[in-house]
């Protein structure tokens, strides 16, 4: 049987790594395979720090940007993919979502995972969220025998933003990442051009941590990331 | 280890069947436990047709609604439990909401169902909504130390009611009820006394299951149930 | 044929006068009957005015806001009922609801006009709104045979609060009562005791109006009420 | 006095058959008019049955599909037109609609219908909506003199998507179809390549009948569609 | 210490006058600086008294439109800004985007304000929302170090639309314009293409006035305007 | 001039101190008057440290609880005020609500803070929420006279609950609180019964610290709390 395969988009090469490593290195570490797709690398609006050199590039900066994305990447066991669309602006052709989709087609995730819809402090966000909603529905048809090739319907969930409450977001799942927390301590390692919000990320998978504790009552959860599920979930038995 | 044990609440003793039987089969058909609790035996509400017999008594057709109830939790393998509080209205003190909250610290059931919180056709699905969901927190204590006896938290979901949107209600969990479809026809032919309900669950059934497989593309699904999840649930990995 | 009957609940006596006398004197206009239920006389909160006087007693402020009333139903060819329940704060019992559904049962109205369920600034008025919910519940039964005396299910909107969108209030009828503006301005001149309020509903009947035209592109349109349906309408054709 | 006319656009040339043949043929059956715009063939996320033909083309599909949709239209009593803007993506210009615009300035309907903002199983759906929203807006102008050719304002209304709590679809109108309810079904036999669907729609139809019924206690209502209306209709009475 | 500027946009030119002259007032006759931006001149959708002149022209629409914005502006102590993008629709491209964001790079405003994001009377005012919107978060950056140049964040709020409920409009904030309701009369005035709308803004500031006492029993206060804040503001103290 | 008045309510006598402490600091620091009622001290759900002595009485735990509390306050320049109602469940007679209408005529508040309306978790923060909320509205009357003694209308807020997103909570204001941090500290050190939390609110501290200076670039911020107005504020200015 073949394993499970999760794709992961961000707007930007890092925002995997805060909001949805620990779920990545659980899904990897039980036998899945796991794609993370940064559409930019986040080169203008958060590599800051890169830019205080002042003979810096543009060039540079990406490169700088892919290799660390890409330890972070194997630190959970995914791999990474890039589309290098440009950030801050995050602009989408129609070839870029055909192109997502033909990702889509090729890959055959069952489960995707992206930015939410709204975002009062980043632009980019749900630029990417529209673009990767467009692509999984070209992707999957329209539920009826299509004159086109389809993959089948992938489950659809979206990471927690930096401001949960003022982007709409309402957790569905949490994924217990107690187990792995130190993979996700190495990913955020990896990106040395936002360090800053390694602690904040360390501190947010506490206090989601505690929250799964209290819903379950299961004290043996430290960390957690936490998900919403934007299509129902289907099961054999609740 | 012990069975994973299901609860479920509804304000008349007809509620579980239309709403919840596949769901209940479901659970017992993998092992787990299920109680049924009806809170009144809709006497008045929704016995209408009993009460065309210039004879009947109050006694009587309570009577005849425990003995349906029960043929239809037997045939999906729960077992009933019944408070006769009244119903039309279904009027809640203080002590009812303290003997559920000891059924369920006795119980400790793993999930509970229930009827949504609002439902502009029926005056008591909210009320029996407020009871389950105050005795829930109540069993469950406020996630730290309590001064009293307590039951871990439970999963909790509310079934589909009559019309889904005008009570608020969003699908988050479809349960695919193919193979207990015949269990539940047999549940819902037990219930003489709203016979002419059968057929609008069994086409709802149908429709479920059309929309649960267009989620997932899995053709061999034919009748579903609908939830909707109150408070996240915790897993190990998406 | 039997006249379209009316049933407008204020949980003061006035409320119906701001809200909804415009609807009320086009509804009676068109050969309809209509009975206002004022749950108390506001002489508490809304008769200020009154108790300047020193000498005023409760009794006395009651019988003066009962004559405004009734003065102002008869204007807008109503009948007055009243139950007297008391104000800031309007407190229901279990028996206040069960004389409400009695009264429903027996008028059998159309049409439900009441408070929406909501208002920051107003303790009575969410309190009003669920009795009346509640019994219209009750009066209707549950869509199927019931052990009991029931009216058919009755439209059911809520009119205008003063800060409409800290109610959650959205508009979805409006009411043109450009010709029936005088008998609305004479009901709300026969409260005395609020009389401050007359400049500021005959402004709203104004800007409602020019939301009418706006809506429909009708030049004919001067003044108009907005309502909320709560539960839809079925009609013959669009 | 001329008839009023009604505007129902569709994403692709089927959707008008399940969510508004009856209403359309309770229209055209009451005097009215009805012109359906098929902004695509569905020819690609819609047709799939034809394509099993190895021999199939495009332009035979959108053949095929124009003639089924042309049969569906008369069985209501409707006119077809279409755009053949292509499907799975739509993707909309702005000359398309301006196109649509001077449509609606030149039909000037009293009623819109299409699509919901929002579906996440469509990606073509919401498109549809944008573009209609957009179009009728620019027809109408700001409610005060423009320097341009105007319309009056139509109602606008959107039909009963596939799966409507996922897509914020909240039913405030129910069209009661009993008596229109063959045409509807000739309607739906006429569109061969979509065929399955007949079975769904004409149990959806059954389903908001009982809904209707339900609001009404009417029981000769057996069928109804289910509408939403977004702006606020103005009435001479309630 | 440099003074507190405004920025206001709308989508067209008397857009600022209805909705926020009273608060720009405030703003400047407190010290503060105001812009005031218009994306076009309304010259097509709300200059239909100008266009009853068969001479007319474009040119000349602009040109008097201009002249009473400028007037508009000066009344309330605000500079005029125009982009000249045409009205009905008013439509956006990247670079206009970007115009609006070096704009606000350079001007650096401590509060921006303009139209909710959602209309369904106007066309225009959600596309100027967008456009604002995403203009502010590509000045801002990322909350982080950015490798292009930024402006802090500024607050960021709507004005009240024309039919507040179906715009989603919520107030969070009333400006007590009391003592400046002369210059917003006068600013009104200026706008002789809409001189119809007068006298409805002048209830409507009543209107607000009257709400904003209700909020705080301040009987001072005589004529408001209503805002909504859309990210939370930052305080010393409650 | 008299000081500004604060009135805190929280369910159970340690709310205050994790949601509020540092508000509350920064209001008496600037002079500002203080009052925490605590409707119940938490004996029950909240104190299970204390139950783990054997020879626990109920009314050992009120005591120390209240001295808790009071030291707390006393930390926040606060003074403590106790009703004793109870815990796990808070139940409210109508004389209770009476009891805080008094409490509130007398304080003359000109702000308020308690639980948000919901709380998935905690079955008395909702009944704190209601209480407060129909006492606050007794006190203020409906804002013409009344005809019985009340305190101008107050400032109505409320406080981060455990698990935000879960309980509808969307701040609006977020209060600076880095310069009272120690004596947050401190008022939470007090509260020995349940120390647990301490790391838990001091991390929430420094994420809303972390939120308050990306919404004004302003990086002296390091700790603060986040609010929700349920009122508009009225202002002399933007």
């Amino acid at each position: 049987m073949s394993a499970r395969r999760m794709l992961v988009v961000g707007a930007h090469s890092a925002d995997f790594v805060w909001r949805a490593a620990g779920a990545i290195a659980k899904h990897t570490a039980a036998g899945g395979e796991a794609v993370v797709l940064a559409l930019s690398y986040g080169e203008r609006g958060e590599s800051g720090e890169l830019w205080k050199d002042p003979n810096q590039t543009v060039e540079n900066v990406k490169r700088l940007r892919h290799a660390e994305a890409e330890r972070a990447a194997a630190a959970v066991g995914a791999r990474l993919e890039t589309f290098d669309l440009g950030d801050y602006p995050l602009r989408i052709r129609d070839e870029d979502v055909d192109r997502l989709a033909a990702l889509m087609r090729e890959y055959a995730p069952h489960v995707v995972l992206t930015h939410p819809d709204r975002d009062p402090f980043n632009p980019d966000h749900p630029v990417a969220h529209t673009m990767v909603a467009t692509a999984r529905q070209l992707t999957a048809g329209a539920g009826v025998s299509s004159g086109f090739r389809t993959a089948p319907p992938s489950e659809f969930l979206v990471f927690e933003p930096h401001q949960p409450e003022l982007c709409g977001f309402v957790p569905t799942v949490f994924v217990d990442i107690t187990d792995v927390m130190l993979a996700k301590q190495e990913a955020m390692a990896s990106m040395g051009a936002q360090g800053y919000l390694r602690e904040y990320y360390t501190q947010r998978a506490d206090q989601r941590g505690n929250h799964a504790r209290r819903v379950t009552g299961d004290a043996t959860i430290r960390q957690a990331e936490a998900f919403q599920r934007l299509i129902p979930n289907v099961v054999g038995a609740l």
